[in-house]
């Protein structure tokens, strides 16, 4: 079992990506498309490459609010527009869909489950430390995860509070700004190297908990630590043992 | 007992002021000004005074941002500075108080206990509904509060979110906005009568909890709802009932 590098005890935040790293965004996706595409008469469509696709478009979404092509917009909204994308990848008439399901489609990013150690590790590091999502996700969409899942925050930072996509610096020199701490003593936690390069890049501590299933079976990215992060957990609860929880 | 005026049944959101409602600040601050003036050597100032010559500062330092005479200033800031007007009114030389001893003081309004019934009646209420601090404080301070006395937020929002003080129009829909809530399915509580004109002005339901021990002995106002609020309740758990918790 990897062990930390170093000792991690001047750390007084855990800041945590939630998509792919606290939940399964994927497998919830796919649970919700597979009954909206049926109830639409699609089952045709594969739940999976429809919620691949969909998520495809998040990246080039935030990246127009990170380049300043256009002011922050929340994630629910992203999240919405994309979708009508998606409808047109699939020649689906969008105009055939009722409102009420179109919103509900949208809302399956607030009814994603967590992986099964997250509560627990989660839990006990709420003993010693902060504990927030340091999400791409908008507040009301970060309370409605926590509150169907159980996840105990602190708080809920992220974009909706710096107003800044991940990976922009502001969004992590955010999470150490508003808990009044120094950018050390803040730990990045997250399943994807590219985001904690960006972290320690601010000078955040940095924590690698690999989810190898997030992309499925055929997952080929971020299955292992690619730099010297502070810590490289197996989980959560491997993750608060190594922080002395 | 009052009763509800309404049906509570729309609301899905409880936000709620902190200082003088959920906690006690005057005896939280007092506490530590009479260790902080013992150890100066100034037993002579009453550390009820001190407190209240403190907080007498807080509205005047906010107003300079609500304004816009300056750009939003967390309230940790404001606080230091009035401390040195403090220190100037009672004749306490700033140069001969150690920097540390400034900090901790200051601290002391991250260190204030809540109202004996808050933990209950907020844990009862988070069973069915999102609830926040809506308050002035920072969201540094608030996790600070919440951690040491164990107040169950689900998010913190408030003045470090919105980046408006009490009583802009700005603070308290964006308590409605970043929940993706309708201004009436959100109740302002709080123990001002003031507080909860300004929100019901946005369109927020209201919730009065009197807290007739604010002030110390001679308390003259906010002994009584002095509008027929949403919600009118003896304290916290009784909130929680009237809210079908």
């Amino acid at each position: 079992m990897p062990e930390s590098n170093q000792s991690p005890s001047d750390i007084r935040a855990f800041c945590f990506d939630v998509f792919g790293t606290v939940v399964d965004w994927r497998e919830g996706i796919v649970r919700d498309a597979r009954v909206f595409l049926a109830r639409l008469g699609r089952a045709d469509i594969d739940p999976h490459v429809f919620a691949d696709a969909w998520r495809a478009r998040y990246q080039p979404a935030m990246a127009a609010c990170r380049e300043g092509r256009r002011p922050y917009t929340r994630l629910d909204i992203l999240h919405r527009e994309n979708l009508l994308d998606v409808f047109t990848q699939f020649d689906i008439d969008a105009s055939i869909v009722p409102e009420h399901e179109h919103d509900w489609l949208n809302m399956s990013w607030h009814r994603l489950d967590p992986w099964p150690d997250v509560v627990e590790g989660l839990t006990r590091l709420k003993t010693r430390y902060v504990i927030a999502p340091a999400s791409n996700g908008n507040i009301a969409l970060m309370v409605d995860l926590a509150k169907r899942a159980g996840l105990p925050w602190d708080a809920i930072l992220g974009a909706d509070v710096s107003r800044q996509y991940k990976p922009n610096p502001d969004s992590y020199l955010a999470l150490a700004d508003v808990l009044a701490l120094r950018p050390e003593q803040v730990c990045m936690t997250a399943a994807h190297n590219d985001d904690l390069a960006a972290a320690r890049a601010c000078g955040l501590r940095t924590a690698f908990v690999p989810r190898p299933g997030e992309h499925g079976n055929l997952q080929r990215t971020d299955l292992e630590a690619e730099q010297d992060w502070d810590i490289v957990a197996t989980d959560f609860i491997d993750l608060a043992r190594q922080a002395g929880c």
